[in-house]
C-alpha cells in the first residue's frame, strides 16, 4: 500500500481528495488528510477504510516530521508561503512533493539536492499556474516538432460565474478569494511584448486596455493584461518571440465598470480609513469625491467619472447599493480595498445553487514553410456544485493525477519542476479530458497584428 | 568672536552665506564653510577676513568632531538623511544646530537631551517647510489671540519660473531638483479634510483635481494636493479644524498637461526599461501606447488620451519634441521617470538670464463673535539671478537669520524644534521683509465652502 498525505483540506482540495479516494482501492492507496481543523479533515474520509483525517499543524516540526515519514508522497495545498518546512522534511526523508503553487526562490534553491535524492517535487500543477502550462506547452512543442517557429503566444484564464448562475449586471461573482479580485493588477505596471515592442500599462489604465476573445457556444469575453507576461519567455523557451501576452478573462463590460473603482481610488490597500467601522456605504464613496455643500454624491460621481445619464455603468453601481446611507462598512481600520470588498460581497457572493466556470484561451502564432499560421485553443469547464467547483476540479485534478503518476513511476524525472515537459503534460492532459477538461483547437491564418489578415 | 560652521555649500546656500558674510564685521562672526569640494567652499570666502572655506566630509567622524568643536553654531545644508551625525556631535560638544529639513524620528528622539543641555536645534526653517510654518502661525496665533476659532486652513507653495523668463507653453522650468518634480505626488493617495469630511485623491487623479488661486499682479495659479496635509493638524494645534489642505502651486494649465504623462505611465519610477540607452524619444513614448501596424505614435497618443485636434495640450507635447525619432534617451537602465526627466531637461533647463519665482498662498477661515471671516495671505519673490535665486533666498535667509538670533540669545527656548512659536517667527518674519519676502493680507467674508458666500 502506498501512502499519500494531503496537507490542507480547504475549498480547493475537494476534487483532489475525491479523485484519490475513488482510486484508493484499485491503486492500493492510503490517504491521510491533515488539516488544522480535524473535523474538516475527517469530513471527506468518513466511511472510507483507505483514508483518515487528522489534526495537522505544519508549524509543529516534530509532528510534521513524524507524519511525513509515514507517507510516500506529500501534497501541500497550503498557501505558497507555508510549503517550505514540509518541502525540507520531504527532502530529508526522501518523499515526493506536489503543490499547485508558484516555485519560490527557496524551493528552486533545493533543486540540486532534490535531484540528488531522485525525488520529484512537482509545482505549479493547478489551473493557473498548471493547466495553462501544460496545454500551452503541448501545442508549442507540436508546432516546433513540425519545424514551425513561434511568433506569438497569448494566454488568458478566468475564474467566472457559469452562464446559468449569471444574474447580475456585472456578470461576476466571487468564485475564489475576493481579496485577490479587489487588488488584482496592483504593484506595478503590466509588462508584455507585441510584435517585438515592449509595452507597459500602468495600473490605472489596465482595465481600459482590454481585448476581446470569442469562445464558440459561450460568446465574447474580455481580458486585461497580467503584470508579468515576460517571465514566460524563458520558462517556455520563447526567447525570440515577437508577441507574448498573458491576461485575465472577464465577462464583457466588467473591466470598464471595475475601472470606476480604480479611478476613484477605492481599490487602494495602502492606507487605513479613520472610523471605517461606522462609515456608511455612501460616506465611503464620498471620501473619493470632491467636497460640495450643494451636490449629491450621485451627481458628483457621475460628473467625476463622466458617466452619461443613459450609461449602463450607472445601473451596475446602483445594483451594488453603494449610495446607501444606512448600510455600514462595519470593519475596523479598513483600507479602501477592504471596505470595497465588503460592499461587493453583499452582492457577489455565490447563492447555494450557483455554479462557477473556468475559461482558458491560448493563441499561438507561428511560421512554417514560409507561411504564417495561428492556432487558437480554448477550454471551458462548469462546476458541478459549490463543493466540486470548476476551480476545485481544475486546481485539484492535475495535482491528484500527477501525484498518482509519480507514485506509479510514470513521471520519474527528478528535481524541482513545473509541468512543461511532455513526460508530465501528455498523460495528465489526456486523463483530464475524461473529467471534461479538454481544449478545442481552431486553426486559422495568422491573425497576429497584420491588418490584412483581420478576419472579415 | 562667534564661530559658525556651514556644512554644504550647494545652490541653496548662496543667500545664507551672503547674509552671514555681510554681517560678519558688525556682528563679530567668523564663518567656516565646509564642503566635500574645497573649491566650492572657498568660492564664497575669497577676500573675506572673517571667513574660510575648508574640505569637509561629514562621514569623517574625527575631522567632523574637531571642526564642530571649534564652532558655536552649526548650520547643516546637507540632505536631510545626513544631518544626524553632525547633530549628535553638536549635542556632545554643546553646539546649537540649524537645518532647513523636516525633523526626522532620530532628531526628535534626542529632544530631551538637547533641552537638558540648553541647546537650540532649529529645523524646518527654510521655505517649505519654514516660511510656510512661520507665516501661517503668525496669522493663526493672531486670530486665536483675538478670540477667533479656526475653521479652515489651506496652504500652497510653488517654485516656478518668473514671468519675465516664462517662454514655453508649459510655463514651467526646473528651478530645483528635476527628479522631485517628475515623481511628485507618488507613494500613496493625497489625504486631506474638507468641511469635516476626509478626502482622498489617488495619484492618477491628483493633477485633475486642482483648484485656482489668484495673486494680485501675478494672475491666476493652480494647485494640486500634497500627500499628507493632516500632519499639520497637531503641529499647528488645529485638531478640530473642519478644512485642512496643503498643495503645490503651478502656472495655469501645467497640471492638466502633466496628467498626460501620469496617465500614460511615463512617471513610473519602479521598473527599468530594457535597452533604454538606445531608445529614441519616439520609441519611449510608444512603450506606453498600444501596438498598431498602421497607426502613427501621434494618432495613437491622441486617441489614447482623447486629445482633440485643436487642444492646446498637443502643442505642449510637440514643444518637448517627444515624437523625435532621432534623439536618444541615452541613459542606461533608466526607469520611465528618468527617461522622461531627460526629455524634459532638454527644454525646461534655465537659460543663463532666467529668473525663478517662489509663490506662497494661505487661506485662513475663522469664526469670531458669531461671524465667519477669512484672511488670504500671499507672498511672491522673484530671484535676482541664478546664484541668488528666489529659492536660495527663501530657504537660506530664514536659516541665516535664525542662526544669528540664536547666537545673540534672541531665540533661547531649548530643544529640537520648528519655527512655530512667536519667539521665533515674529523677529524672523520682520527681518525677512527687508529682503522683499513679505506677505500681503486680504480680509474677506468666509468663502470656505458656503455657496452663498462665493464672491460675485
Amino acid at each position: 500500500m502506498r501512502h499519500i498525505l494531503i496537507i490542507g483540506a480547504g475549498r480547493s482540495a475537494t476534487s483532489l481528495i475525491r479523485y484519490l479516494l475513488d482510486k484508493s482501492s484499485s491503486e492500493d492507496l492510503f490517504i491521510t488528510i491533515g488539516d488544522i481543523s480535524e473535523e474538516h479533515a475527517q469530513k471527506f474520509t468518513k466511511g472510507h477504510t483507505n483514508a483518515k483525517g487528522i489534526y495537522f499543524d505544519v508549524s509543529d516540526a516534530k509532528h510534521r516530521a513524524a507524519v511525513i515519514q509515514q507517507n510516500d508522497l506529500i501534497i501541500s495545498m497550503l498557501p505558497a508561503s507555508l510549503h517550505m518546512e514540509a518541502a525540507l522534511d520531504c527532502l530529508k526523508y526522501g518523499k515526493h512533493l506536489v503543490t499547485a503553487s508558484y516555485v519560490s526562490k527557496e524551493m528552486q534553491d533545493i533543486d540540486a539536492q532534490v535531484k540528488e535524492r531522485g525525488l520529484v517535487f512537482m509545482n505549479e500543477i493547478g489551473v493557473d499556474p498548471g493547466i495553462d502550462h501544460m496545454s500551452a506547452m503541448q501545442v508549442i512543442d507540436k508546432i516546433r516538432d513540425n519545424g514551425g517557429k513561434m511568433l506569438l503566444f497569448e494566454s488568458f484564464t478566468g475564474g467566472l460565474i457559469a452562464p446559468e448562475s449569471d444574474d447580475n449586471l456585472w456578470h461576476y461573482k466571487f468564485t475564489w478569494n475576493p481579496r485577490n479580485v479587489v487588488i488584482a493588477g496592483q504593484g506595478g505596471a503590466a509588462e508584455f511584448i507585441q510584435e517585438g515592442t515592449y509595452k507597459y500599462i500602468p495600473y490605472h489604465r489596465l482595465f481600459r486596455r482590454t481585448e476581446f476573445l470569442e469562445i464558440e457556444g459561450y460568446g465574447r469575453f474580455e481580458a486585461y493584461a497580467n503584470r508579468n507576461s515576460l517571465k514566460y519567455r524563458s520558462i517556455y523557451g520563447l526567447e525570440d518571440i515577437l508577441t507574448l501576452y498573458r491576461g485575465t478573462m472577464r465577462h464583457i463590460g466588467f473591466s470598464k465598470a471595475w475601472n470606476m473603482f480604480v479611478q476613484l481610488g477605492m481599490t487602494d490597500d495602502s492606507y487605513i480609513i479613520p472610523d471605517s467601522e461606522n462609515l456608511s456605504y455612501r460616506q465611503f464613496i464620498n471620501l473619493f469625491l470632491p467636497y460640495s455643500p450643494t451636490d449629491s454624491v450621485e451627481l458628483k460621481l457621475r460628473h467625476n467619472l463622466k458617466i452619461d445619464q443613459d450609461d449602463l455603468m450607472w445601473g451596475k453601481l446602483e445594483e451594488l447599493d453603494i449610495f446607501n446611507a444606512e448600510k455600514k462598512i462595519g470593519i475596523k481600520d479598513a483600507t479602501p480595498a477592504q471596505a470595497l470588498q465588503k460592499i461587493l460581497m453583499d452582492k457577489w457572493t455565490l447563492r447555494p445553487n450557483d455554479k462557477d466556470m473556468i475559461v482558458m484561451y491560448h493563441k499561438f502564432g507561428y511560421e512554417i514553410d514560409g507561411k504564417k499560421k495561428q492556432i487558437d485553443s480554448s477550454m471551458v469547464l462548469i462546476g458541478e456544485d459549490q463543493t466540486y467547483t470548476a476551480m476545485a476540479k481544475t486546481v485539484g485534478l492535475p495535482v491528484a493525477i500527477a501525484a498518482l503518476k509519480i507514485l506509479n513511476k510514470e513521471i520519474t524525472t527528478p528535481g524541482v519542476q513545473i509541468p512543461i515537459t511532455k513526460e508530465v503534460y501528455a498523460p495528465i492532459l489526456k486523463e483530464l479530458e475524461s473529467f471534461g477538461i479538454h481544449f478545442i483547437e481552431k486553426h486559422t491564418a495568422y491573425m497576429g497584428y497584420n491588418p490584412n489578415n483581420v478576419a472579415g
